[in-house]
This record gives C-alpha cells, sequence and structure tokens, in this order.
C-alpha cells in the first residue's frame, strides 16, 4: 500500500506526527503537496472529499482527516499500535491528549485569532504563553511522566518526541529550567531519536527544519 | 450494561455530547458524580486511572476518557453509528471536529487561561470572540451545512443538535442574524430536539440547564 499524505508543504505542524510513524515503520508514501504542482493536487482533493483542514491521508479508497484519527488508522497498519481493541482505544485516547496540548502550544502565538498574525496579537500571547509555561505545561508533562506506557514503541512514544523536541525549540529556556523533572520523558525523547529510521530521516532533507510558520515557534518574549 | 459516565455535575459542557447518546439510545447509565459522594467517587476514579479530564465512562472493565473517542465507542453498541470500519472512522472524524469547534466555543471566554476567571481576560475575550464570530463560526456552520450525511441519527447528528443549542445560547444576537444561511442545520436540530427519548430528557430535571460554568455561556459583550 502506498500511502499519500497531504500537509502543507513548509511546516512540520501536524503532519509531522504522522510523518514520523511513516518513516519510523519504513512505510511506501507520497507527501503530496511537496511535489511540484502538489498544492494545487492537496486542494483539488479537499474539496472534492469535504475536508475541513489538512492533514489528511489516502489509503486506496480512502480518505481519512483529523492527525490523531490517521495515526489510529496508521498504527496497528504500520506495527506502531497494538491490536487488541481496549489497546487501541486506549493508545488513541492518549493520542487526542497529544491534539489538544498541541492546540495550547499553537495558541500560545494565536490566542486571539488563527488567521491573523502573531504580530497583531502579542500582547495576548505573552499572556497567555506565561499561563501555557506556569500551568499547563507542566500539566500535560507531568501527565505523560506519569504515565505507564510499557516498553514497546508506538505512535505515542513517536509524538512524545516530537512534542520534546518542539517544546526545547519553543521554548529553550523554560524547558532547560524544567526537563529534568520529567526524566522519563527525557529518556523516551533520547531512545526515539536513535532508532536507525527515524534518525536516518531526522538527518535526511525530508525533515523540513522547524520555523517560525509552524505550530511550535520560538518568539523569545514567550519564552522565560 | 450499565454504563457509568463521569462528569462535572452542574454543567453540560463536553458530558453533554455523551448524555445525549446515553439518553436518545434509552441506554442503563448512571451519571454518577450528581449522586451523592459522586464528585468524591469521580476523583478516586481519575486518580486510580490516570485520566487527564473528565468526561470517561466506565463500560464494565473498560475505562475510556476523551468525548470524541467515548462516543465512537458507544456508537455502535447505542445504535448511534454504522458498524462498517470506513463509517465508523469517518464519523469520528466529524466528531473531532465538533470537538475542535468546541474549544474554540470555550476559549472565547477564556483565550488566555482556563484556570483563570473570565472576569480577568475580558478585553482579549471580546477580541477573540469577535473573530470568532465573523470567521470561524461561518466556517464551522458552513462546513457541517455542506456535509453530506445520510437520513439516519447518529451521535454526529445529536451533537449538532448540542452545537446549534449552546449557540443559540452564548450568541442570541449572532444566531438570529445568520441561522437562516443554515437552513438544514436548523432542520437537522428540530428533527433531533422532537425525537421523543431525547423530548422527554430535554423537558426532564435530568437536563442541566446552560449556565455561565459551562462551556456555552452567554457574555452580551462577545455577542453582536
Amino acid at each position: 500500500m502506498r500511502y499519500q499524505l497531504y500537509y502543507w508543504p513548509s511546516i512540520q505542524g501536524r503532519g509531522e506526527f504522522i510523518r514520523l510513524a511513516l518513516e519510523d515503520a519504513g512505510a511506501d508514501y507520497v507527501d503530496v503537496a511537496r511535489r511540484p504542482r502538489g498544492m494545487k493536487a492537496m486542494f483539488t482533493q479537499m474539496k472534492r472529499n469535504h475536508v475541513f483542514a489538512p492533514p489528511f491521508l489516502r489509503a486506496g479508497q480512502l480518505v481519512i482527516a483529523q492527525t490523531a484519527m490517521i495515526l489510529h488508522y496508521l498504527g496497528p497498519r504500520l506495527g506502531l499500535a497494538p491490536k487488541s481493541e481496549p489497546q487501541r482505544l486506549w493508545l488513541h485516547q492518549q493520542q487526542l491528549t497529544i491534539s489538544d496540548w498541541l492546540v495550547e502550544v499553537h495558541d500560545m502565538h494565536h490566542p486571539i485569532g488563527s488567521g491573523l498574525y502573531y504580530e497583531d496579537q502579542k500582547p495576548e500571547s505573552r499572556r497567555r504563553a506565561e499561563d501555557f509555561r506556569k500551568s499547563r505545561l507542566p500539566k500535560f508533562l507531568g501527565y505523560f511522566e506519569r504515565l505507564e506506557r510499557g516498553r514497546s514503541i508506538t505512535n505515542l512514544e513517536l509524538s512524545l518526541f516530537q512534542m520534546v523536541e518542539g517544546l526545547r525549540y519553543a521554548l529553550p529556556k523554560t524547558m532547560r529550567r524544567i526537563e529534568r523533572k520529567y526524566p522519563k520523558l527525557v529518556a523516551l525523547h533520547d531512545r526515539v531519536a536513535a532508532r536507525p529510521r527515524l534518525a536516518a530521516y531526522l538527518a535526511s532533507e525530508r525533515r523540513i527544519a522547524f520555523n517560525q510558520q509552524g505550530i511550535f515557534r520560538h518568539y523569545p518574549e514567550l519564552d522565560a
């Protein structure tokens, strides 16, 4: 099966959580919008399939959207999820909590409107980021630090790697100060980064660098 | 199977989407936190099962959280979802889009921090609500108006009823002005409200009234 992933071509964003799964599994996939005329193809498919927002995935006749649901679908097919129903539900529940977390990361720099520029919502961003750093970030990190995960690597572990990686980019000062409180997450991050296929991907040109158009953005005034 | 639902006892909130499904199906369930010593039982279960946030559901040995995932689980069991995998995924995808929408409804009155009072983020709320009314609300309403749903009533239709109902409470002026652009959603709302078990529920004391602690809140300064 050749999967077709549709996502914005110049950012990691939500699509990266799916790229990491496909890459770690060595799956056959096309990152459609990064190819010539790919953006046009993406908009055509979005309209045809009434997709609310990227990312979305084509797998044969199936077209599915929503990051966590795409991973829920791919997990057992890529060897990145258990196959029993209760375990799959548990994993999906954790992945949905990561989706919630990611909205809050995004809203640090877009607390007023996702269609407005950061520059048009800077004072509000400062307040929101302060609340995020002091209240929400420790809540999410603590939750996942204490989560009993077992030893196998699934979508969830790949996604937690990406959260740590992204937060280090966006909030370097904060993360340097607090990371030692979350030793299991840091160890997990390192373990995932060392997986051969993932390490090769991260070192390749396929891995888009973090930048100021993505979900994780580094604005020094939002860090402390 | 007697289901045990755990959710804040004084608001509709996210739990209401699950209550509507259980009520419409005539399911056997207990709304645990609304019983004597129910809040204590809820916190005990949250801690024991490492639940990030209510609502969560106990179904035999299974404990599951995340509103959309609970509905994904219950759907086929309550006769409120198709049973084929592609159709269930499609339905879940729509339900996840409703979850995204609901976060934006909530953030109208909490754009800075969910742990702060509305009174501590009023200027920011005004700006966020304006963006929501002008940009996000038409996008979501238009998306669901144009979605091809078929005739059967599933979780999704019950949830769309709740969105229309909640938005009419929170933004009465706005909804009076724009509703005629979404005739299918309005007709769907009325059709769901007329279902016998649901109508009985809505008229009962089990239906908590909308109020200023829930997700849908009416602040006249946020409406226009």
